[in-house]
């Protein structure tokens, strides 16, 4: 195939006459199809259906530092379950606080608690001012909803192939004390699976901000997500920041949303003794203590981290087929056309591709008519705004095979269409 | 017995010799009880423990109103769980939101709402400069500690045997429009056990409060957990402020922790629809959604409210012999002597004691050498400042009765030497 910008524009105009008689046959079929959220399917969620015949009535609820895990107690989360995630995230029990279903949830609670409390003996951020966020771009949009429903100022910063320009990452942080912090989702980036470099994880364990209360919020949302035989690995940035001396820099979450059950999994955060200090004060106001009874399901259910680990292949024999799949798609249909150019995760949740300058919006529009729900095109950009109107996040995880390939298809279509209408316009 | 303030010093001081042998006796055998904090006991968690049976690798995942409750998702909580409350709180399931495990989380996320949000179309409270909050007492610590988290600043107000002073409410809540707010717990409160007349309720629905965002937090954490054959009865204060059109006034809390697992319940509010709207913002902001598993659980389990009320006669069963036990122990010890009045509920978690003034700290510190945990001197009060020292909160749930027998005994003990100390002093 040629590419579009180096066609005859009647070559475009014949080319687009057969892709709009494919799309008008997908439209008659009144689809609904979701491409949009990185949610796990049932083949997905069947996998860890055993969980719940772990706790029943004959089971010992007591446990080292708990009477009975079914009572009031231990804010900070079951030490057992303290120990799993300390595992799986390289650090020690002490460092780690379990909560509740939701990471999310628990990285709002943070950011509520920098607002009020604040840190490393500064003013609370709600009284410094207006401050900022840096935000890798293309990047979660949720992180975003949450600096903006805190009036946070966000920044975008680039992302290279290694993680976030680390570069401008340093050069405005350093200078800038009313930058407070930074999303990242260092392995498998939310959108375009990227894990960070080596380079990038020491330069931000590096970092010298400006701020003395500057905080990474590490979101390793994917930490174990691998989706084939090649998987990345991720430096331990708590490994980094203790050469560095800035241990209280970081705050790392992750949760088994993905791993046993979005609506009834597990959150943790891993932090410095000083951060968990200032966030137990907040947690002890807050709740008496998150649900025990999960954390000691989750525990008695994976025994250890091999448990986990072993538990993870069983999605990635689900995951890994769907993401071929997508990938032999876009790569049948958009490659050498010079309209799209897409990214190759070893692991995570979505394919991001950026189709032509300007075209992204066009492109949900058209899918949507033909029943092909994507997320909306600048999602992934602070305050929905891409500059350049380009990037799309492919979640292929959720939709049943067979439609996740007619909504593959029809989405191929509407890149081809809307890059069409963009060169003969 | 005679009353202690008519009593010769020297017979008082006999007295105490007989006491102080029977409490270095009891001190002797180096005990550790606990009768501090609202714990179900054991035999109380035992009685739900087959609900863990009821979620299994076969269950029906799917509800009328979500495709899967182990998936992401239903902000509000499942439908099913917002009827069961609705029907538990007498309010409309579009009324309701069911959330995670704590209802106090609940009621602190609201608070952190309005500082944040604001409602009402008035500024958010946060930026009101300082505010204030309405605080019966004694009290509930918890929700004292909630509001001095916030800044706010606390008022107390006294309580009579049908709820709060309501002349001195009305006369605060009409007059300054800084008050922003009034922690109730409406039914069985903590610690006294009283629940509000129907007077009262009415005269809640018909407060005019100055601020126009002026909040009612509703605490509806005994609603059903009565304790004898003579259950009080509360009004349902939304049916009243439809009444007087102050629906947006009043949010009310609730949860099963006392009902199924302090650990792992599920917690619930009712509100109306603005201030659903309000607080839906700041939740879809914070989460995905809350364990909806969980509240699957507790819907099958369950079925409807009749399953609820015929729960909680198990809870009564348990109860009821363990309250009249600390009753029966107080009266025979310390009745007739003019040194404590006591309140005798028909439920809830607590026996509410008021000592000689100026004695409660120095029972509760004869009592913790003894061995026996009580909750602190003052913690019932606002800032922890029981005004004339004479407040304690027994908690008859949580030990084993043996200890509890025990613990009450050394109580008494203490009750009487320290009214003997201040009496010779």
């Amino acid at each position: 195939m040629s590419e579009y910008a180096s066609m005859e524009k009647s070559a475009l105009t014949a080319a687009c006459q057969t892709l709009s008689e494919a799309y008008a046959a997908f439209k008659a079929q009144g689809l609904s199809l979701n491409m949009a959220r990185g949610k796990p399917g049932s083949e997905q969620l069947n996998i860890s259906n055993d969980m719940f015949s772990v706790i029943t009535a004959d089971t010992d609820f007591t446990s080292e530092d708990c009477p009975d895990c079914r009572n009031y107690g231990n804010l900070t989360g079951l030490e057992s379950a303290r120990q799993l995630f300390a595992n799986l995230l390289g650090v020690e029990p002490k460092n780690v606080f379990v909560g509740g279903n939701s990471s999310l949830n628990m990285m709002f609670d943070t950011i509520a608690c920098m607002m009020e409390q604040g840190n490393s003996g500064e003013k609370p951020w709600n009284q410094q001012g207006a401050i900022k966020f840096l935000c890798p771009a293309p990047g979660y949009d949720r992180h975003f909803g949450v600096t903006q429903y805190f009036g946070i100022e966000m920044i975008p910063v680039p992302m290279t192939e290694n993680g976030p320009d680390m570069d401008l990452v340093e050069k405005l942080v350093s200078s800038d004390a009313s930058i407070k912090g930074i999303w990242c989702v260092p392995k498998y980036s939310n959108p375009q699976g990227i894990t960070y470099s080596d380079e990038t994880v020491r330069r931000f364990a590096a970092l010298k901000p400006a701020a003395k209360d500057f905080r990474i919020m590490w979101d390793n949302a994917y930490i174990i997500h691998d989706i084939n035989d090649t998987p990345d690995s991720l430096l331990n940035i708590f490994d980094e920041v203790k050469k560095t001396g800035n241990e209280d820099m970081v705050l790392e979450f992750c949760s088994t949303s993905k791993i046993t059950f979005p609506g009834a999994g597990v959150a943790a955060m891993a932090a410095s003794e000083n951060n968990l200090a200032i966030l137990k004060k907040r947690y002890n106001f807050q709740t008496i203590g998150y649900d025990k009874i999960n954390m000691l399901r989750h525990v008695n259910y994976f025994k250890n981290l091999d448990g986990v680990l072993a538990h993870m292949q069983k999605h990635r024999a689900v995951l890994e087929p769907r993401f071929n799949m997508v990938l032999d798609i876009l790569d049948k249909e958009l490659s050498g056309l010079g309209i799209a150019s897409w990214t190759k995760p070893n692991g995570g949740y979505f394919v991001s591709i950026d189709v032509m300058e300007g075209c992204a919006k066009r492109v949900v529009a058209l899918c949507k008519e033909a029943g092909v729900i994507l997320t909306g095109a600048g999602a992934t950009y602070p305050y929905g705004k891409d500059p350049k109107d380009s990037n799309i996040r492919l979640a292929p995880t959720y939709p049943p095979v067979e439609e996740l390939e007619k909504a593959m298809n029809i989405f191929c279509i509407c890149v081809k269409m809307a890059a069409i209408e963009q060169l003969t316009k």
